[in-house]
């Protein structure tokens, strides 16, 4: 069983989730990356994954077959694991509990596609409707207070599979990012009365020199204090705390602003390999005014040094007002918008 | 000049520093490594770095010239710029400053050498040395408020140059990791009346399963909550919270200390790239009872995925009590101690 332990000094859960296939003398410093050129996330590989928690499929179709569109199945190498109790407990002065949780893969297309910029608009869609679709139904369980959405785009962001995914940890704990930023948050809205995300928002709006993209309800921007080059987020206009909140106009607007702006990216760094995150407030809180959900995207342009991890001191080589200025200008052909397909509802 | 920008909403610095000789369409996502075989560090090149800041010489020899033994020079590409004014300012809801402070690199070593497992204790106390020298000169200037250490070993683990070296960065602000630590033990310390330091080593050595080297003034432990496989923490026992004021003998038994851990991590780990930073307290700040310098060492075993920069939610695969076990019964062969060189002093 993974166990979740806490840092008593800064208050950050760790996974401790032991590879069991390898003993500390197993460990070297190879960097695995597959070079397996089977592709189990592949239309007709089905029996390659877990089977499927969730598929939408078209119609007559049978469950862990062929004929689906977008497909959530468990990771074959869970962080967490969704049976047992989670017992928290103490341990003299440190805390820990059991590693209870779900870790699940997004399979976001049939075909073989490496880059989710290169998925239709209503493809992209259906895969964030999938990510508030896992969201609601694994927010039923009250072991999980947690659920963080995350995209690793090739092998230097840390993806061991090539074919277009992403995933999902849901846990009993929150992540200490989202942490920080729900506190931050709360200490300005205590002090100040307001959002901190629409004092943002309106300054980025007004100013409109790290604007990327500004549709009816979202912001897309480069952050003034960008840690990485091309560093972007995107955050809705409207107050929502809670991401499975999420109407079905605001994906369809989602969608097409997530394929603008991977497009951009893609076309702007040659493709490049990259991360995204969802953050959103923790499933035991109801709306919060002082937080909102909002989607940070890294690309991976340099190497990150050790030095960053233990000091918390990013070196961004580039201004966040030129990233945004050059992004900005960039023209992608995109779709026209088009209706959330009906198996996505 | 860079700048130094507050992310509003977690209070996290970062260096904004424009690498003049690109621009963002210069950017692409190839990682550079050095492929030139010229050292710049090697004794008899010293007129390839800049100037150098301090030295430990051998009697007669001069300046900028061969002779050394462990040699300090800014560094080529430096993050912050040492001249200036700090011209503290908000821009809207931002807050943000010049990027005003030093960033150097310590030389190690005159002769062609990778690794600092393979130094002398010697020779390594008397890096150690030259860290606490740069720190207690760089403390004089009042624009500066904290000093961060740093070593970046192999190219996994971001070093651009293979001659063994570490690196200062010493700034206006302090860096997160070290304010989050600093809060968090305050917060304890008022709680409890106790440093959390003292706490920990205590209960690490009444526990004993995850110690890896216990001394009569250090604790060498592989921390409860291990981000990373292996990562392992120096702890003095004794209290101090700036590592600037490291006595002579602190110095002679930690230069013993850093070359048995760096050696078990070098049999245990295949010579594996690595990161140490040195956690110190910032100059502005009186001795502290709630908090205690130290040093933490991560090997770079895993390829640290995307999700980990957005979330802090660390999947560590090693149980922290395999891992210390190991590296606890690993036998090293180092030197006999010896006095640290007048030289040194």
């Amino acid at each position: 069983m993974p166990e979740l332990r806490k840092d008593p000094i800064v208050g950050r859960w760790v996974i401790i989730a032991p590879d069991r296939a390898k003993r500390p003398e197993d460990f070297t410093h190879e960097f695995k990356t597959s070079t397996d050129r089977f592709d189990p996330f592949l239309e007709g590989n089905e029996e390659s994954t877990p089977p499927e928690i969730l598929a939408y499929r078209e119609p007559g179709t049978e469950p862990n077959g062929p004929g689906w569109r977008v497909r959530v199945v468990a990771n074959k190498f869970p962080a967490l694991q969704i049976e047992g109790d989670i017992d928290k407990r103490g341990d003299g002065m440190y805390d820990l509990m059991n590693g209870v949780g779900a870790h699940e893969v997004v399979i976001e297309c049939p075909h073989r596609e490496t880059n989710m910029a290169d998925l239709s608009v209503d493809n992209i869609r259906e895969v964030l409707w999938a990510y508030r679709d896992r969201l609601v139904d694994l927010k039923r369980d009250p072991r999980l207070v947690h659920g963080l959405i995350f995209k690793n785009k090739g092998a230097a962001a840390g993806a061991s599979l090539e074919h277009s995914h992403s995933q999902l940890i849901v846990s009993s704990v929150v992540p200490i990012t989202v942490w920080e930023e729900m506190s931050g948050s709360l200490e300005f809205y205590n002090f100040r009365g307001r959002c901190i995300y629409d004092d943002m928002i309106q300054q980025e709006l007004a100013n409109g020199s790290r604007i990327v993209l500004d549709t009816p309800g979202f912001v897309v921007f480069c952050p003034f204090a960008s840690r990485f080059p091309f560093e972007t987020w995107i955050v809705p206009k409207q107050h929502s705390s809670h991401y499975e909140n999420i109407p079905r106009q605001g994906i369809e607007e989602l969608g097409m602003v997530m394929k603008t702006v991977l497009c951009k990216l893609k076309t702007a760094l040659d493709d490049p390999p990259y991360n995204y995150v969802l953050h959103s407030a923790p499933f035991d809180s109801t709306e919060l005014p002082h937080y909102r959900w909002h989607i940070e995207i890294f690309p991976r342009l340099t190497r990150v040094a050790g030095f960053e991890w233990g000091s918390g001191f990013y070196i961004n080589p580039v201004m966040p007002e030129e990233a945004a200025e050059f992004l900005r200008d960039i023209e992608v052909d995109i779709e026209q918008p088009a209706k959330i397909s009906a198996a996505a509802s």
